[in-house]
């Protein structure tokens, strides 16, 4: 296997890091100065303090957005904190800019609580044009981006979540395509009640309202006689497993006909794939190693399968989506990202396979015709 | 005269902003994309997780500054609030880069007492290498840079107060060669008690402890008689006037050798430059309209006269001094800049004039050795 640690160490250490300011205009001299600086650029000023609209008219807010993480669920690392979080989110801003061309500043925070991360991310946002959250511990993300989107005049957007879920629905309505099923008459094991696993449910329910899913957390299947429940998993209960199922993961997928999973390693077996309907769908996504490994499931009988990495066909990936959902957000000046942006996001990422296979359901991240074709229906 | 209002408005206009983030390694590929984002960049997450030190090994903090203002005292504008002031800070970033190089982003902040501003900084300070504060007004400034330099591991320099003072001193060194003074034994009269006039009275009684300095506001000499003192000017009567005048601006500069003015237009007259001593030294740096106009002050006997235009000779210009600062501080990992290295800076700045005349006391801030003279003293 390639070592990528060892090449990521050394080509961060060679390049200082990933990105760097540059300059709009490239022909300056002293007396441009007198334009981008005193005494010009008072009038630059003048005008916004007259009108805040010009804003976007003066300054870079017109294509940029802030990535913002405490540090506190990065990747597969967890809570490392906000200055190991960086080259992460330095790398976010990177895929922006190859992919949307987008201005992302990295900015990881050393605030904790819901509240802190609020005030501070509440006091920067004049300098932005959007927020990207990023890898923000569940449960205080959800209050994190809700107040936000409710008191900030700019898009809110915490990928781990909608960015996941939009993919993943992209990925559903393909999947259920090649194997001639209707998502909403499907039953569907969700593992991993986190930020992602609960954006996820809440889309496919917006998507397919009759969908039945039963959630799993590492105790098991969320059901009313669970006592343990938090806030976000009662909401949860709200939405799936109206027949009150108890008991563990593979009492839940017996029969099911798609898996879901957004949580641990090789935690669904081949005998519980067996116990599905048949030809099911496996998203198998947590990351690096998923659920299941790909051949192990098609072995058991799988007709689609689906992870988080590039070496498997079906990458279900993050970067199919949030470069045109900012796109679209900055360019139409989208104050809001609603449920049904992302229904349509996932429409539109889903109809770039012109014929859906096993294991095509969703486009390459290179594939030119994303970014435009999301940013057309983020409007 | 030029309208540089409308040129600026178009100019900013025209390119939406002044600054865009480009990517540090131009040859990207899919496989590239392993390494600057998942799965490669864990490595480097838990590297720094590992020792926080190599934070600058691996990401843009080696080169990178945040300019921070709440907007609250910009230009000559006053309390203009983020939004408006963020064409100025990002002017302030466009400098970084065009003088040093350093990749600088301005952060506009929506909080305005000092406790807000230093809870929001000390927040987002792990993604930057350094922290340039602009534009904040006094006394909040004092006390806002006081507490982050103490809390933070980072370089904290606010450009208003140490930026002009260290230009300042830069200028009357040079001044007083081409006048035949010495600094400690001048009678001087600052006008203009904000942040930057205190800064220029504290580098000069450190870098001239016996120079006598007669501080004045809008309400005259400042001294122990006046019962309308706040703290930071309850300071700078520690440090002034110990011959406990009191009086009007006119009853100040009798029989003084130099005028430094950080305060308002036109409050100089030709009468109270007629009435100092021989050959004196007027630098009326108000922006945009001085304290005197310069012709005014050498018809009645200045002998040198500088401003912080660029449209007169001997232009008190900050960015003489902050990229070069900043850069050595960068390069050097300097965690405080000290009163020391300041008097090095001006004393650097000064001595790039070879020649010191009436009409050139401080280089042109495009002499190109400015940034690494300075930063060679930032140690």
């Amino acid at each position: 296997m390639v070592d990528y640690g060892k090449q990521a160490l050394d080509i961060h250490k060679k390049f200082k890091g990933k990105i760097h300011i540059s300059l709009n205009d490239k022909n300056i001299d002293l007396d441009k100065l007198k334009l981008y600086y005193t005494p010009g650029v008072a009038a630059v000023s003048l005008a916004i303090a007259k009108n805040a609209l010009t804003l976007k008219d003066y300054t870079w807010t017109n294509n940029n957005v802030a990535v913002i993480s405490d540090g506190s669920a990065v990747l597969g690392l967890g809570n490392i904190g906000p200055r190991a979080a960086l080259p992460v989110m330095e790398g976010k801003c990177f895929l922006f800019k190859y992919f949307a061309g987008i201005n992302a500043v990295p900015i990881v925070i050393d605030a904790h609580s819901a509240q802190e991360i609020i005030d501070c991310v509440k006091a920067i946002a004049p300098s932005f044009g959007g927020i990207n959250l990023e890898d923000i511990a569940a449960p205080i993300c959800f209050e994190v981006e809700e107040r936000l989107a409710q008191e900030l005049p700019i898009p809110i957007f915490h990928d781990d979540q909608h960015g996941t879920a939009i993919v993943t629905l992209a990925g559903l309505i393909n999947a259920t395509k090649v194997t001639q099923r209707n998502l909403g008459q499907s039953k569907i094991v969700l593992v991993g009640a986190g930020a992602a696993g609960i954006a996820i449910i809440k889309l496919i329910k917006k998507y397919a309202p009759q969908a039945n899913i039963i959630a799993v957390d590492s105790k098991g299947i969320i059901s009313k006689k669970r006592q343990d429940l938090n806030d976000s998993k009662k909401n949860v209960l709200k939405l799936t497993n109206h027949q009150n199922l108890s008991g563990s993961l593979s009492d839940a997928v017996h029969q099911a006909d798609i898996f879901i999973g957004v949580s641990s390693p090789n935690i669904l077996s081949v005998e519980m794939v067996k116990s599905m309907n048949t030809k099911p769908i496996i998203f198998a996504m947590a990351n690096p190693d998923p659920e299941i490994k790909p051949n192990l499931a098609q072995k058991a009988g799988a007709a689609v399968v689906a992870t988080g990495r590039s070496d498997y066909p079906n990458q279900v990936n993050n970067a199919l989506a949030f470069p045109g959902i900012f796109k679209g957000a900055l360019d139409h000046h989208i104050r809001h990202i609603t449920e049904e942006h992302k229904i349509k996001a996932a429409e539109v990422i889903a109809s770039l396979v012109a014929t859906p296979t096993a294991d095509i359901i969703v486009p390459s991240i290179n594939d030119k015709r994303l970014v435009v074709s999301i940013a057309k229906v983020i409007v």
